[in-house]
């Protein structure tokens, strides 16, 4: 049973692309968000209730848009409609544009591929490095039916889950796949200041994206030199090194 | 110029506690979220407008409420109300209920404190044992003014953030800190299905925390035996050993 799942809505051209994919290697269910949530992160519904509806979007396809977030989606997908099916791989997106780097912590598609990790559940979060409704998701298909055989037919490490990003390449011009390391890049941030008709200012998110992390071992390398980016990925967000150089904490006394 | 932010929203008594602190360390400025943003882990507001309120509710204190996530209220103190002002520190919380383990994946409090970290600004994110609306701050906060004290005197690695947790103890029986890792737990979830008064179905969210790593340098076991928990923390994701053991994905190749 593979579970797809995205954060661009069940509507978007992104999930049917990977949903056609999926169905040629096993059967497939689709529990995903029934509007756009980009931006969400690993959010989850706690003081609202969830709503899921079976409907049919993919045809011959089991299908259920979800109220919530995608990290809602694959906890309902996991705990209601598959509660007596075993998933074989859990699989989130195609995403319309790039969650390369640190983009993987406002992922709404990576942190559901991260929620079926956390039980084990062999999971992937595909993104395409093209933001706009008509991107063409034809040209990467067999790279993402590729990878979704490898993992179906080797595993993974428990807990883990892998970030792949797509450049926006004809297949081609594609040189095929890079394991590596997320990138230390970040956000510049640039808000659109503004006056609504009533004449309150709101503020508008907008950025660039900024790498100095220019090593050949990184994911944003790996798109910029033609290959699909793949990041084995983990919810442990410890910095290990930090324990020692901060153990002095634990001598913190208080003021007598 | 201490930032203090959370995901309880500006009225929470978590950040009441957390400003009478900061303020007796430094200057203070307060953007908070304008209601409760609990489990909107790092969650950003991309498609719609963001509101950014000046408030009257900490005496003597600037501070403002913002419309959107926690990781919003960051975001919107860097770039807008503290443009021109150092950030010397920020500090989320207290957040009213446990972020240890893998809650940090899941939590506002500690997002904000993470996106504060992107820039390397030091920062805190605090939670107490306690989710009651009543809890006693009070009894943890010569704690908390020394781990801030400490913070601001040491500096922390550049891209780094601390999560601290505080058990739900009387003053006197706090053992002090204890710097150490992220345990492996994990929730089990229990969805509340019910009808809604229109006759819909619904599922709730509740669960059970459950720890399977028992030893001795995890964060839940210093919080067991009455530690306050500090682990360091960031948002570099790799599964690093992961790298080596998936290397053979460079060697995909697609059916000919």
């Amino acid at each position: 049973m593979i579970l797809v799942t995205n954060d661009d809505g069940i509507a978007a051209p992104g999930i049917r692309s990977l949903v056609e994919t999926a169905r040629e290697i096993g059967e497939v269910v689709v529990v995903a968000p029934d509007s756009p949530q980009s931006g969400m992160g690993h959010a989850i519904t706690i003081t609202d209730p969830l709503r899921l509806r079976k409907v049919r979007i993919f045809d011959g396809i089991e299908s259920y848009e979800c109220s919530g977030t995608p990290a809602d989606c694959v906890k309902l997908a996991k705990n209601i409609v598959l509660k007596d099916r075993h998933i074989d791989l859990c699989v989130s997106g195609i995403n319309h544009g790039s969650n390369a780097s640190l983009n993987i912590i406002y992922s709404g598609t990576l942190s559901a591929a991260m929620e079926a990790s956390l039980t084990n559940i062999p999971s992937i979060g595909f993104s395409l490095l093209d933001f706009s409704f008509s991107a063409d998701f034809k040209a990467s298909s067999s790279y993402v039916s590729a990878i979704m055989r490898y993992v179906l037919t080797n595993g993974m490490a428990d807990g883990s889950l892998i970030n792949v990003n797509i450049p926006n390449l004809p297949t081609e011009e594609i040189k095929g796949f890079r394991i590596c390391r997320q990138a230390n890049a970040r956000w510049v941030e640039d808000y659109k200041e503004a006056k609504d008709p009533h004449g309150q200012p709101y503020y508008w998110l907008t950025g660039s994206f900024v790498n100095n992390d220019h090593s050949d071992d990184t994911d944003v390398w790996a798109l910029e030199n033609g290959y699909i980016s793949v990041v084995p990925s983990m919810h442990d967000l410890t910095n290990y090194p930090a324990i020692e150089s901060m153990k002095d904490i634990n001598n913190i006394t208080l003021p007598q």
